[in-house]
C-alpha cells in the first residue's frame, strides 16, 4: 500500500528558544530568551515546554492558572500577563501563531505516485510528483497540474482540469468538465459542478433544463467540507481567486462570487447572483437569486440579502438591511410592549380629556 | 477500464439554421432563416455562430454589447432587440431553450456492464442495459431496473430497489430497503433512507429508537447533492412523483412530499410533517414537525412553517404567515421610529392639554 | 464477497401474545391476552396480526379506521380506543415501543473480518470481531476497538482512534488523528476533524492558520448523516459522551459540546462556542461564536443565539431571548396593525382637542 498516496499530516518538529520564536514573528522577548519551547498551545491547555498563545481578551481569565513555560501575546493584552512570565509580545497576535504552527507543525513529505487500485481512463494527464489516493476515479481526459494530491475514494469527472499544487481531501466529486485553480484545497464530501436546480413546465409537469456550463474555481480557494458548488446552467459559476467557503455551503448556477471573500458555514447563494470581492457572509446567512453584492459588503450571520447591497455596507436581518437600522428595529421590537402601555395609557388619558 | 461506466456527459452535436430552430421550438423567424448557429449561449456571453438567450428582462442590459450571431427571445422582450437583429421568437422562453439544449448537447452514450471493480452481494439483480461504476457496493438482494445506471462508489444497502431508467451519481449512499421509482436522479452525496432523530429517555439516557421504516421515493424524482433523506421510524418516509429536491436538503422520519412539489436549496422538513402536492418550498426554508401543508401552497425564502398551511396560499416569514401580512409586518417595522416618535409627540400634547 | 463486511440490517422475528407483550413492556393487558401479534406499526397503517402503536393524540383521529389486531396505547389516551379492543395499556408508550421495535427487528449477526478489497496501513490495530467493509482505507497507525464496523468506502485518516462497539456506515471520513469513543454511531457521508474555517490576513490575502487541535467524541454519540464536526485549531473541538447530533449539523474548531445534548438536524455551532450537559437545540437553529450557552437550556428551531444563555431556560427567536419573550413580540408584531391605528385615532382625538 501506498501510505503516501492517502493524506497527509503534520510531524511534529524542534523546539526554539523564546529569542528564536521572537526573531521568527517579529516579537520582542521579556524575560529569559533562552527559555525553550517545544509547542503552542491555548492558554488554558499548555503546560511544562509549550507556549500558551493569549491573542485574544476572552481567554485572559485563564492566565492565573497558566502552566505554560512561556507565551506569546498581542502587544495590547501584555499587561495581562504577570510581569515575571517569560514571554513574546507581537503586535499582531494569529499571523505570529500561524508562523509558529508552520514551524511545529510542518506538513509531512508526501510520497508522490498512483495508488494501485486507482482507476484512469483515457488521455488522463497528470503533471510531475503527483499524488492519487486508493480508488480514486480520473476519467476521460482529466488533467491534474503538478504536485497535486487527489484524496482516496474521489471522482474527477470528464474533462475536468485541476491546477497545480491542490489538495482534493477524500470523497470530494468533480462533475465533468469543472475546473480548478492553482493551490486549491477541496475538503471531504464537496461537490462541485452538480446541477443546477432549473426545471420548466412542459406538459404540466416539471422538465428539466440540461445544465451545460461549468464550475469554475480560481487560485488559492479553499471549499470546505460537503459544500455544494454548481455548475452553470448556460454561463459557468465562477468563485475568485482567494475565497474561502466554510463547510456546508451552497452555491446555485451562475452565481459568481468575486476574489478574496469568506463565505462562512452553510450560507446560501441562489442562482445567478453576484458577490464581489471580498465580501462577507455570516454563518447561516443567504441571498437570493439574480442580485449584487457589493465589493467589501459585510452580511452578518443568519442575514437573508433580497435585493443589492451597496459595497462596503454592513448589513444584517432578515430582510437584511444597515445593520444599524437592524439593530435600532430590534430595539424597538424589545420596547414594544412598554410602546403598547403608553398608548394605552395615552387613549385614557384623551378619553377623561374629551369627557372633561 | 469501463470508461462507460463511469459518467455520462453531453457530446457537441450539429448547427441549425434559424429556420430549423424555430420549426423545432415553435417560434417564428425575425430576419435571415438561413443564419446557421451552433450553440446556445446567455446574451453577455454569446459570440460567433451562437445563438444568444434572452428570456428575462434582467438581461436585455446586455443586448447592445452582444456580438451573438443570433437570438432566441421571448415574445414580450422582442422590443428590446435591435430591429435588424436575426432571431426566433416564441411564447415561451424556458421551454424552447431546453429544447434547443438537447439539440446541442445530447446525452452522450453510455456502455452498459459492470466495472470489475464493484462488488455486488448474493441476490442482486440488475435488468437490462444496467451500467454500474468502479467501486460500487450493491449488497445482498439489490435491484436495478433496466438502463439504469449507478455511479461510482455509490452503496446500495441489503434489499433496496432502483427502478428503471434511474441515474445515481457518484458516492450516493441507500441505506438498506430504500426504493426509488423509475427516471430517478440522484446527486452525488445524497443519502436515503438514514435513521431518523428518534430518541426516548431510559434510565436518564438518551435511548434510540429503531428505525425500522423505508424511505420511498416515486417516478421522475430528482435529488440533489448532499441532501439526506431519513427512512421512517415505524411507517415510511414518502417523496412522491415528480417532486425536485435541490442540494442540502433535510427531510425527516416519516415525512410525506406529494407529487410535483419543489424544495430549493437547504430546505428542512421535520419529522412526521406532511406536503401535499404541487408544494413549492424556497431556500433555506423550513417546516417544523407534524403539520400539513396544503396543496400548492408556496412558501417563501427562509421562511419557518410552525402550523398548518391551507391549500393554494403563499406564506413568508419567521413564523411563516400570509405573505401580505408579514410584509405589512416589515413596513410597520421599519416604521417604528416613526410610530415611536408619534407617540412621544402625542404624550407631550396630552400633558399639555392636561396641565393646559 | 464478504456480504457481512457491508451493513447490518434486522431480521424479522417471532410473534408475540399480549400477555408476552405486556411482560416484556410493563403494562397490563385490556381483553384477550392470547391474542399474537407479529410487527409492530403506525396505527393508520398497521391490520392482521399488528400491533397498532397509539402513543400521541395525533393520531387517534385514525383508532376508527384501524384494521390492526391489538393496540399498544399509552394510560392517557386509553380512552380513545374502543371498548373492546384488545390492548396492552403502558404509563410511557415510547420505551415500550422501543422495547418491542428491538424484539422485533433485532440486529443481523454480522460475520466479522476484513473486506479483501479494504487497504490497511501500517500499524493499524484491529480489536477483535472487528468489521471492515469494501474499499474502506485505514491508514498508519489507526486504531479500532473489539466489535467495532467500519462501513464501505470510510476513510480513517492517520492516527484516528475508534472505540469498542462503534459503526461507522459507508462513507465517513475521519481526518487525522481523530478520537471517537465507545458505542458511537457515525452516519452516512459523516466528516470529523476536518479543518476549521480559521485565516489572517497576510500580505492583504487571507493566509490560512494551521488546524492542530483535534476532535474528540465521547461514548454513545451518534452523528448524523453529511454532519461536519471541523477539529480544534490550538486544543480539540469536544462532543460529549451520550450526545446526539442530527444531518447536516456544523460543529466549527473548538466547539465544546457537553454530555447528553441533542442538536437536530442543520444546527450550527460557531467557533468556541461551549454548549453545557444536556442542551437541546432545536432544527436550523445556531450559535455565533464565542459564547457559552448553560446546562440543559432550550433552543427552538430556528433560533440564531448570539449571546450566553443561562442554563436550564428555554430561548427562541433571533436574536435569540427568552421565549416567553419571544412570543410576547411575535403578538405584538401581529398587533402592530391595530396600535397604529390607535396611534392614528389618538392624533385625531388630540388635535380635535387642541382645536378646541
Amino acid at each position: 500500500m501506498e501510505d503516501s498516496a492517502m493524506t497527509e499530516d503534520r510531524a511534529d518538529s524542534g523546539a526554539l528558544t523564546l529569542g528564536e520564536v521572537a526573531e521568527r514573528v517579529g516579537g520582542r522577548v521579556v524575560g529569559d530568551p533562552d527559555v525553550r519551547v517545544g509547542s503552542i498551545g491555548p492558554v488554558d491547555e499548555t503546560d511544562g515546554d509549550g507556549l500558551a498563545f493569549l491573542g485574544s481578551r476572552r481567554y485572559t481569565q485563564y492566565v492565573g492558572e497558566s502552566k505554560a513555560g512561556a507565551f506569546l501575546v498581542a502587544d495590547d493584552l501584555d499587561e495581562m500577563l504577570p510581569e515575571d512570565a517569560n514571554r513574546v509580545v507581537v503586535s499582531e497576535a494569529y499571523p505570529a501563531m500561524r508562523t509558529l504552527l508552520q514551524h511545529f507543525h510542518p506538513e509531512r513529505p508526501c510520497r508522490p505516485g498512483v495508488h494501485p487500485t486507482a482507476v484512469l481512463g483515457p488521455g488522463v494527464e497528470l503533471g510531475v510528483d503527483v499524488v492519487v489516493g486508493p480508488f480514486a476515479v480520473l476519467e476521460e481526459s482529466v488533467s491534474v497540474g503538478d504536485r497535486s494530491r487527489i484524496g482516496a475514494h474521489s471522482v474527477l469527472g470528464r474533462g475536468s482540469v485541476v491546477g497545480r499544487d491542490a489538495r482534493l481531501y477524500p470523497h470530494v466529486v468533480l462533475y465533468e468538465e469543472t475546473v480548478l485553480g492553482d493551490r486549491v484545497t477541496i475538503h471531504s464530501g464537496a461537490r462541485l459542478g452538480t446541477d443546477g436546480f432549473g426545471y420548466t413546465v412542459v406538459d404540466g409537469e416539471h422538465a428539466k433544463i440540461p445544465q451545460v456550463g461549468r464550475c469554475v474555481v480560481g487560485d488559492d480557494v479553499e471549499i470546505g467540507a460537503n459544500s455544494t458548488l454548481d455548475r452553470g446552467s448556460l454561463g459557468d459559476t465562477r468563485i475568485g481567486s482567494g475565497s474561502k467557503l466554510d463547510n456546508l455551503v451552497q452555491i446555485a448556477h451562475n452565481v459568481r462570487v468575486g476574489a478574496r471573500s469568506l463565505l462562512a458555514a452553510m450560507v446560501g447563494i441562489a442562482g445567478s447572483t453576484r458577490l464581489g470581492e471580498g465580501v462577507f457572509m455570516g454563518g447561516q446567512s443567504g441571498a437570493i437569486n439574480a442580485i449584487e453584492i457589493g465589493d467589501g459588503a459585510k452580511v452578518a450571520v443568519r442575514s437573508c440579502v433580497i435585493g443589492d447591497l451597496e459595497a462596503g455596507g454592513t448589513y444584517s436581518g432578515t430582510p437584511a438591511r444597515p445593520h444599524w437600522d437592524t439593530l435600532k428595529a430590534w430595539g424597538l421590537i424589545d420596547r414594544l410592549p412598554e410602546l403598547s402601555r403608553r398608548v394605552k395609557r395615552l387613549e385614557r388619558a384623551v378619553e377623561g380629556l374629551e369627557n372633561g
